[in-house]
């Protein structure tokens, strides 16, 4: 999956379709879109049938669900519309495998995913192996406008790979028996503790944020990254690594969690009401805190990121921290003009590093910006302008990227959005401080 | 299974142990166990690991649930105990299958029941397996004082073989695509109605009621059967067979559903809430009334019983009929006393044959009885005890069996019950008539 | 209001009216309906127009509401069917002050009573005045046969002067300030204990039960308490007097709250969502256990009855003693034939006198009765008809009356009803233990 | 009340104190005190005490408590540090009257509001009195460090005031006799359709937002309008007036509450939930829409704003029409540059006046910003510092002011904000458009 990044494929495999040597362009595709495939199959190997089918909450989705829902998107917005006699798998599927695509029709509500026993998973295997087919074969035949489409197709499927990892370890989290999805070496837990925080002063001015037309690095982006536009930076400094698990641990000793005084006033009656001590994931026993990870139950490393923090707790962190949360464009610009730093190995992976200097880390970090629409913001026409506008609304923008994000799919301009007491993906906190 | 009602097995085998040829009775005992679990495994064999793992509602429970929480009983309430050497099979499944015995320590909520993935279905076979093996080993030793335990969890397992096939239709019904348990070759529906109710009238007067101490025809009880003692029988008659889909779907063409008059106040309520207009799992379409069963969607039969109605149900349809519910003393008496009627094929079957006269029917029937213990009831010391006396409160009493009951389960004392707002049983009506 | 008891006024004015002296009857009915309407005021007068407005939960009323409802009942079926020329005082009070009557008609949701601040106190004030006026041009005018339907109108207003009292109990009992409905003047609280009980047995046999027609001391029945009929009573003692405050203390101390195995599974699971670990109203501080009475908050007196339980603590404290609850049949027989015991003074009083032996006690006693409907039961017809029948569902009979219960209200037939987890009646505990 | 905003009251009393003539500025605090509270008074002497006590959700306060809660503003953060010996009128107030200030301890529970009957209006009455009596001593003693409080706690009281009639609208409108709050002689209904909008383009560049230190015409402004920083403007025209109920009919025929593209994915999971189909207090009957007012129920005037409507309407509507809610900067900068328009009466007035053009209007204005902190935001220190900060997530900024606003209360920097469904204030919307 590197070549999505790399290599540049995506957005320009699309460009360089009308122009160049045709058949290198839908090879490339070609190739792309079985690697982008092959790892959702990979993701879900090690896990069940059964394992497949549970659905935890509202919000998270089983396995089998997300595995045929991507494939029922190429089939909906790109098979049936462009590969003439393409035949549909299953013409229930399309009620079972909306997520929520207003303009498609009905759908099987949300909240009731894991009721649904049937299509079982074998189902699901056929399904992605008859849609597969056919989508190699219409790669084959058909104009370099069907190229964006696949593209984007694939970003989707890079995104519902995330959510498969994090929606199996909500799930999991809530087992008596602390499943394992994989083991996994780890080196000893370092004494070393991770370096202290380095402050980045940003210029300060107008800046252009958004997704940049030709930009070799990150030849795809989501609509709800454009128009690119200016903004305006204030005199700030930001953080050169997250908040790490150590440094959490301060706040929960120094009663972080019991302090009104640090806490919005939705965040503490949210506190309050589900009981929140700790991190999702957490759990203080005799000797200390354990947290429940993909490899299983693991002592808390304080030289990782903390992780699994909502809005309201990474708010509430900087204020206990005499600091504040970034905007998203302080985090675009930084991201833009900082140094690189260590750099990381691709994901997806089911766990965080331990943390190092820069901006590319292993949790998505949340910043103080409302998801709201660029200014001139438009949503494609049709279903498939349902993708990000119509969520614009009472969500916050997170930055970066975490540990579970396919390899290829992050890019500075990336805008990832939850709810304020979301916590089941992987999310920290980096600060940043006025000057 | 026949063996458990026709050869009086049971209680019987239990009986016998200390007198007569020792060979013998642990050769039924044996065999008995391995027929009544064998048919566990046969009910489960239809349905996929994902099918198995559901659960629709916190009342429903999954398959695989079913077949460990019966094979976590026999380890715990007779293993562990009684068969020294004995190996738990896992530490973890006492917390995982424990059904609701306070006694025996905490337990997974009952509403979460569909949120564990694992154990799996294929351990769950390995579970039954290595307890089946032990269970053979005891029964060749033990004396005959653990019989009667075992033949207990024996009854024990063919409530929850019923279960299992009420709670997979209550999942499969939610379904937009209409699962199908198994095939059936049904015969075409009859246009001969079924023939008019007849009433049989009872004698008045002081009956004894309750199960009787060496009846050879039931063998076994369970405790909520007892004591036998002296109930009021006022002048009566009963009808000879339950309500049939005609006759009910001329109580919701007569406005049935609309009419508050016809019920007590909280049904009407759950009317309103729940905006029931018929029985559970019946749609009306263009054809009329379709039914959704384990062979999957049918129309609706006007000559089978009504199936999959409330309590509320059966007392507002009563109502309308100018008549009322029976004691279930009465029924019991009745039971006793008026011929048999045809015979019904033995269960568990997946839906209820069509009607004809007899006490021993395919749905379970409402009374107007709460369920209170009788007097002088006492409840077993320990664990055990808390099989049915616990929930002697808010529920009402239904008599008789249903196709789903295995054979050799019911008996004319047997005590069932529900709340008054069930539906997902194989719940129907059968009328009386005060004289 | 003595005569209504001691006089035997009520059903005796119906039935002399058409045979004796026309004047007496009539006169005699007048006085009786401005005594009981009077008694309704009295209740309300220490409650200011704010007090009298406000509803602690769907089950309570507010008081002004009680005051207008009972004038609803008279005008709705006695003043527009039977007197000419009536005008109704307002035609939107059918709306908002009808109670549970589905066939008069839609009426504002009972758990938004509270919402209505118009009609304001002074309007239902006038509302009575204005029905009153009519009520006793109608006495002087009408037959007899409407003397039946003033009289149950009158019992049906005394339910009410209970239910205003036990309401606003309720709704000032969840005030931080811990209001005083009135003061009063108590004795010192006595160091002599509360006698030990003595257990009375009854005879064993077929007894009757139920109202009995032409009852001197108890002229008017409510249609659940018909018809008279057979009972099968056991060998049974019944304690001469309901369980003390000191008592029930003393299964607090032995942990009665937290011991799963003194409960039904039902009274269990709301043990522990509800938190209870003590009557209503009771509230554990530094010098131990103090209460919220109508005259204020003051220490719980161990001689006095336990009150406000529900069912649910009911049955587990009889569990916890090793005897049981009375069955209805059982407390009626009890009531019949055993020494009346020491005087109380007549209610309604705000709170329960010192214990001492008798059947006529200061508070509601639960039997294990199930309230369901005697054989033969038939509900009055019309919208009449609504007033008991239609609640005959999962709810627990208690007997007796309480210090709330007007003068002339209670007879030994009477059958009270709430669901099992109800507390805010006047509720206690009577033990019974077979022989 | 003209004063606070003419004569430049408010922070101009304050800023005096210290320099000029002493007895003046002391003089104008208490006429300004003695205004306000009175104000208070006037407004709540049509509502009957049971009216005062009614609370109809927990968004909403009944109106006595928006007596005392506002006189418990003065008592805590004024009188009890500031004037020596004084003495507190009641101790339980503190508890009682209490909104949401955590640093001062615990309190009452926000929708348990309208379960108090006590204090009863009266005792509220004289609460009033009593803290006006101290503070207008403290008025005569305090140096000026005190005035900048006292201002404060009348822009608090009048922001009560506003709250106080969208409350007990809210409340009366649930009633189903349709209570009047006051009547109204109203000019007959126009048939002059109000003039089509002007779109009145802004000038693009950095301009400066928030209250401008110094400025004479509004001398006071909470801290949420600091500090005053720069903003970028981009090209953009805004209507000249608000949105007018003509136009939202044309909306609703239109389909607008049934087309989810319109939407944004949480108000159409709203307008669904909820079953909106019109603003809120609309009723479509026989004769077209009416709608519920203070002044009692009438026909909907299409030349008024549309009012009441959400911010998922808002922004549906907005949609629909082609255009966008303005940011608060665009709003902002235009209330700054744009000409004033017609004057309206000062407020507070129950219900809109006809639409005329203008920026300053009877309904406050939805716009697309998130209600966030400024660039370098700080909270006051202590409780008071409680007041704005603490509810900066997830609610939408509204600009302008209501007819329900106080005159003096208002000014162009005034941030007002409520989350995304609220409808019972006096909202509307104003379309903005990209040039």
């Amino acid at each position: 999956m590197l070549e999505l990044k790399e290599k540049p494929a995506g957005g320009n495999v699309a460009r360089d379709a009308g122009t160049g040597a045709e058949a290198e362009w839908r090879g490339r595709l070609d190739t792309l879109y079985a690697r982008v495939r092959g790892d959702t199959e990979a993701l879900a190997a090690p896990l069940s049938a059964e394992d497949q089918t549970v659905q935890s909450m509202p919000d998270a989705s089983p396995t089998k669900w997300h595995r045929a829902h991507t494939t029922w998107f190429f089939e909906t917005f790109i098979l049936k519309p462009n590969l003439p006699g393409y035949q549909v798998f299953d013409e229930d599927f399309g009620y079972v495998f909306n997520s929520y695509y207003e303009a498609v029709g009905p759908r099987h509500p949300r909240p009731s995913r894991g009721l649904l026993s049937r299509p079982g998973v074998a189902a699901v295997t056929d399904y992605r192996a008859h849609v597969d087919l056919a989508m190699h074969a219409l790669i084959k035949v058909r104009e370099r406008d069907v190229a964006d489409l696949v593209i984007m197709g694939l970003h989707h499927e890079q995104q519902h790979q995330e959510l498969l990892l994090t929606d199996i370890k909500h799930a999991f989290s809530l087992s008596p028996i602390d499943p394992v999805y994989c083991e996994h070496e780890r080196a000893p837990e370092t004494t070393t503790p991770v370096a202290p925080v380095n402050w980045q002063p940003l210029e300060a001015g107008i800046h252009e944020i958004g997704w940049r037309e030709g930009d070799e690095a990150f030849p795809f982006c989501f609509d709800n990254e454009l128009p690119r536009h200016e903004a305006l930076i204030r005199k700030v400094a930001i953080a050169d690594r997250p908040v790490s698990n150590g440094e959490f641990m301060a706040f929960i000793e120094d009663g972080g969690y019991r302090r009104h005084e640090l806490w919005l006033s939705e965040g503490w009656a949210t506190v309050n009401r589900l009981g929140w001590e700790a991190p999702a994931y957490w759990r203080r026993d005799e000797d200390g805190w354990s947290v429940f990870t993909l490899h299983g139950r693991k002592r808390v490393d304080p030289n990782e990121p903390v992780c699994h923090v909502s809005w309201f707790e990474a708010a509430a962190y900087a204020q206990w921290a005499g600091h504040r949360l970034p905007s998203e464009f302080e985090w675009e610009f930084a991201a833009a003009c900082l140094p690189a730093g260590d750099a990381l190995p691709d994901g997806p992976r089911p766990h965080p590093e331990r943390l190092r200097p820069g901006m590319r880390q292993d949790v998505w970090e949340w910043t103080m910006s409302p998801y709201s629409p660029y200014p001139g913001y438009r949503a494609q026409d049709g279903a498939i302008g349902e993708y990000n506008g119509k969520f614009m609304i009472n969500q916050m923008v997170l930055r970066g990227r975490s540990c579970a994000t396919p390899a290829g799919h992050d890019r500075i301009s990336y805008r990832n959005f939850f709810p304020t007491d979301a916590r089941w993906q992987f999310s920290g906190i980096r600060l940043a401080t006025d000057l």
